[in-house]
């Protein structure tokens, strides 16, 4: 991470009332290289749009899907935003969902039994791998801890990956950190968890403001761009917009140019 | 599981402050398959007897390995025990073995670089699992959730499972529900955060009084007798000593055994 001299990581930062051994002492640059690399999910790994929509279509023929599922995720960020600023104690990301999904249904006028609106919250958790991904985790993984670092909670990325077949080496959640992105503390706790440095966990997303955030808390950076995620007409995050540690075309793209680090 | 008609679990159990959506319906016995099997780890999984003597055996050629592992783990549960009582702050076991390691060299009277200290401390990511354990949770985790339910925390788990190629689903560890095995929360916590009831989720341990605080907390059990553990002259757990729901003779064949339930 050229120009970064020192990693600090504050009492706070930690997981509540732990000290991590390996934080005792200070490491140089040279120490930092990259242990883990933790993903965004939504997006970067998994394609939400096509499997909610899919979900959708499945229960309700006569809704247009795909902007039902773009009204369900736009709530997602605004829903968080009461817990991040404390006002909300901490609740998973699948109650966020129900309560947003209710709020869409209602939003599209449709009234589904409590079954099916159940059975569609779960769709989340079986959501379709981008083409590169299973593969990508599988190269990445030979070297390298990976894990998803998502607003996801910890039962929820469980069973997405085993539909999907993600080969991840360890879960967290945010359920686990007990806090969202782009929080600090959700990048940091990350990190003390593993019992690593910021610096030796890299951050791979399609969403500059994420790996904004990531850097601010010392970690390292990979933007990998879905060009498709919100659709043929998407005008964000299209192109990288900093210079993050390793820009890469795909999963697969990212483990090669890992591999090719002395 | 026989006899058992309820399962309540209150508000203290959960991850702190979270509601646990699946928890919100009350269900009937019959909806209480084993979803998630949870493995105690040290001695059921991995053979921790015979790697840290190994690896004290590669520091310090002049002591007896094997008395010097039991002398270290001796000091294992005691040293949670404070934890447990909530005299002491939550620390985790790295920091605990780091602890008890200083303490055991003491005793036996060696003075180590502090290299080498720090490295024998991560013999505990390095041990060999049992003959069984990749092959049996690999078909274990076709049907079901796998992963650890250990005092060991979560970096040092992951590492345990990349070095020893431990196919978990998911990792949870004592500094994800902060609480250390027998506390009932470190059981009941473990389900809530895989979002399912205590008997959806199956302890698997060679150790008895495990398996007792697990089932007092509601989970389903399975004994698998590991009668080396402590060596050639080992006297505890080497049969169940309760009607547990499952007795295996290994990981294999409790994957078959699961398996074969309708």
């Amino acid at each position: 991470m050229p120009g970064m001299l020192a990693v600090f990581v504050d009492e706070q930062s930690r997981p509540e009332g732990s000290r991590v051994t390996s934080m005792r002492s200070f490491r140089s640059v040279d120490d930092a290289a990259v242990q883990a690399v933790l993903f965004d999910t939504f997006g970067t790994v998994v394609d939400w749009r096509s499997g909610i929509s899919a979900a959708v279509r499945r229960v309700e023929a006569g809704v247009d899907a795909e902007a039902f599922a773009d009204a369900w995720r736009a709530r997602y960020d605004p829903s968080m935003e009461p817990v991040r600023s404390g006002r909300r104690p901490f609740v998973t990301l699948t109650e966020l969902h129900r309560e947003n999904l209710t709020a869409t249904l209602a939003e599209f006028g449709l009234d589904l039994p409590l079954e099916e609106v159940d059975d569609l919250n779960h769709a989340w958790e079986r959501l379709p791998p981008w083409p590169d991904s299973v593969e990508g985790l599988t190269l990445l993984r030979r070297r390298h801890i990976v894990g998803p670092l998502s607003n996801g909670n910890l039962g929820l990325l469980t069973r997405m990956a085993k539909n999907a077949g993600l080969p991840w080496d360890v879960i967290m959640g945010s359920d686990v950190t007990r806090r969202y992105k782009p929080q600090p503390e959700a990048y940091l706790r990350a990190a003390a968890f593993l019992e690593l440095e910021p610096a030796q966990v890299m951050l791979a997303a399609a969403h500059n403001d994420d790996l904004a955030a990531a850097r601010w808390s010392g970690l390292s950076t990979a933007f990998i761009p879905r060009p498709t995620e919100h659709g043929p007409g998407q005008t964000r995050d299209l192109r990288p917009e900093s210079d993050w540690d390793v820009v890469a075309t795909d999963v697969i793209d990212l483990a090669h140019q890992l591999d090719a680090r002395p």
